[in-house]
C-alpha cells in the first residue's frame, strides 16, 4: 500500500510538469502534491490489476482521478463555498495563490485530467479511451460529483426538494461514493472487463463510499460530543443533514458494519490484499469507538 | 447566418435538459441561452461543411464550443476575477444564482461539453472522438484558454515574465484566438481533413482571432478617447496591456487590415459564404472608424 502511494505520487509529479505560465501549473501542483491517502487512484489501479490488466496501463486514469478529486477540494475550499483556509494541514489553494488562480487551477485540473488519459494511455484502444472519458465526464459533472455538491449546499441552507432520506442518499452517492465508483469502473474498463464485472465493482464502490461517508458522519458527531463537554449547546445549530442526525448513532454504526461486511463479500473471490487492507483500515477505525 | 444561429440555439436548448438537481442545470442554461453571436459554433459547423462533412455531425462539437466559451465567461465574471455584474446585457451568473453555484455551473459546463461530444456524435469513429476530445482538453486548459487568462490577469497586475510584445501575443493567441482555433480544428477533424488542411484552417483562425482582439483593443481605446472628453486623465491608469497601448492606434489598424486580408486569402479557394460574411462583418465595423 505504501509502495503504491509512493508510485502514485511519483507519477503525479512526473505528469504535472511546470511550464509557462508557471503560476497556474504551480497552483495546480501545490494541492495535488500535498500528502494524501491516494485512495481513489489505488482503487483504480488495484481493480485493473485483479481483473488482469497490466497496472502500468492504469496510471494515467488513476492520476486523473486524483486530479479530479483535488479540483473539487480546491473549489470546495473557496470563500464562496466552504471557506476553508486549510487543506491536508496546509494553507488551502486560494490562501497561497489567490482566489482567481484557485478558480483557474481547478478548471485547469478538470481538463488536464482527461488530457492525461488521452495522451498517456498508450496501450489502450480508442474505444477504451472513449469509454474512460465518458465515465469521467458523467461522474465529474452535473450528473455526478457536482450534483452531489449542489444538493449538499442546498440541504445545508435547509432547501430540500426530495425527502431527507432521499436527499441524504443522493448526496452520499454523488458526493462521496462517486469517485470510488469512477475509480473501479475505470480500472475495470482498462482491464476490458464485462459489464457484469463492472457493475459488481461499482456496487462494491457504492457500498464502500456510503460506509466511508457514514464513518465521516459518525466522527463528526463524536467530536461534537467531545466538544459538548466543553462548550455546551454548540452543536446541531449547523443543521447539517448527516446519517447520524437523521438516523441516530446506533443505526449509523449498524449500517456501517453491514455495508463493510457486504464489501468484503463482493471482493472475496478476488485476490486483492490491497482492497482488503482498505476495508480493514476503515473497519478498524470504527471498531475502536 | 441567422438561420444557423437559430439552429445552434435550438440544439443548445435541446442538449441542455433541466433535471434534478435543477438549480445547477438552470444556472448552466441561463448564461448559455442568453442571445449571442454563436461565432465559435458557426465556425466549427461551416469548416466541417466546406470540407465535406454532413453538418449534422458537427452540432455536438459546435455546441460544446459554446458551452466552453460560456464557462469561461461565467468564471471570468466572478467577483474574484473581473467582477462583472452584467453579461450579454443581463445580470451575470453569480448575480442570479450566487457565487457557489456560478463556480459549480462553470465546472459542470466544462465536463458537460466533452460528454456531449461523446454521447451525441453518432456518426463519428472512436478515433475521431478521441481526437476531438484531445483538442478540447488541450485548448480549454492550462495549455490554452486558461494560460491566456492567467497571463492576462498577471499582466494587468504589472507582472510580466516575457517581453510586453511576447506577453501580448501569448494572451491574444491563448485567450481570444484559442476557441476559434479549436472551432475550425474540430470542424476539420469531423470532416476527416488532412493535417495540412487542419493547419491551414488553424492559421485562418489564429489570424482571425488576432484581428478580433485588435478590433476589441481599438474599440476600447476609442471609447476611452470619448470618455476623455468628459473625464480628463481617467484612462491608462488601468495599465492594461493592449495592442493599441503597445503599438499605437495606427499600427493596430494596419495590422488589423493585413490580418483580415490574409484571412480572405486563406479561405478564397473554399465556397464559404458564411466565413466570408464573418470576415465582412468584422472588417466593415472597423471600416467606419
Amino acid at each position: 500500500m505504501k509502495e503504491l502511494i509512493r508510485k502514485v505520487d511519483e507519477k503525479l509529479d512526473e505528469y504535472m510538469q511546470i511550464t509557462y505560465p508557471e503560476d497556474i501549473f504551480k497552483a495546480m501542483k501545490y494541492t495535488l502534491m500535498l500528502p494524501g491517502k491516494r485512495l481513489r487512484p489505488i482503487m483504480c489501479l488495484e481493480t485493473a490489476r485483479v481483473l488482469g490488466a497490466d497496472i502500468e496501463l492504469a496510471f494515467p486514469a488513476a492520476c486523473a482521478l486524483e486530479m479530479l478529486h483535488v479540483q473539487s477540494l480546491i473549489h470546495d475550499d473557496l470563500p464562496c463555498m466552504d471557506n476553508d483556509d486549510f487543506r491536508r494541514g496546509k494553507p488551502s489553494n486560494h490562501k497561497v495563490f489567490g482566489e482567481a488562480n484557485a478558480v483557474l487551477a481547478g478548471d485547469a485540473l478538470l481538463t488536464f485530467a482527461p488530457q492525461l488519459i488521452i495522451e498517456k494511455s498508450k496501450g489502450l484502444s480508442s474505444e477504451q479511451i472513449v469509454r474512460l472519458l465518458h465515465e469521467y465526464t458523467k461522474f465529474a459533472g452535473a450528473y455526478g460529483l457536482i450534483a452531489g455538491q449542489v444538493v449538499d449546499i442546498e440541504s445545508e441552507g435547509g432547501k430540500l426538494v426530495k425527502s431527507p432520506s432521499e436527499t441524504l442518499d443522493f448526496i452520499h452517492i454523488n458526493k462521496t461514493a462517486v469517485l470510488f465508483r469512477l475509480a473501479v469502473r475505470m480500472g475495470a474498463i482498462i482491464a476490458n472487463a464485462s459489464d457484469e464485472i463492472i457493475e459488481k465493482f461499482d456496487n462494491f464502490a457504492k457500498k464502500f463510499g456510503l460506509a466511508f461517508q457514514i464513518y465521516d458522519d459518525i466522527m463528526d458527531e463524536i467530536s461534537t460530543f467531545e466538544e459538548l463537554g466543553k462548550t455546551v449547546g454548540k452543536d446541531k445549530n449547523s443543521g447539517k443533514l448527516t446519517y447520524v442526525s437523521l438516523y441516530g448513532l446506533d443505526v449509523a454504526k449498524n449500517r456501517f458494519r453491514v455495508l463493510i461486511k457486504e464489501c468484503y463479500a463482493i471482493i472475496e473471490e478476488y485476490d486483492s490484499s490491497i482492497l482488503k487492507e482498505i476495508l480493514d483500515k476503515l473497519n478498524g477505525r470504527i471498531g475502536s469507538i
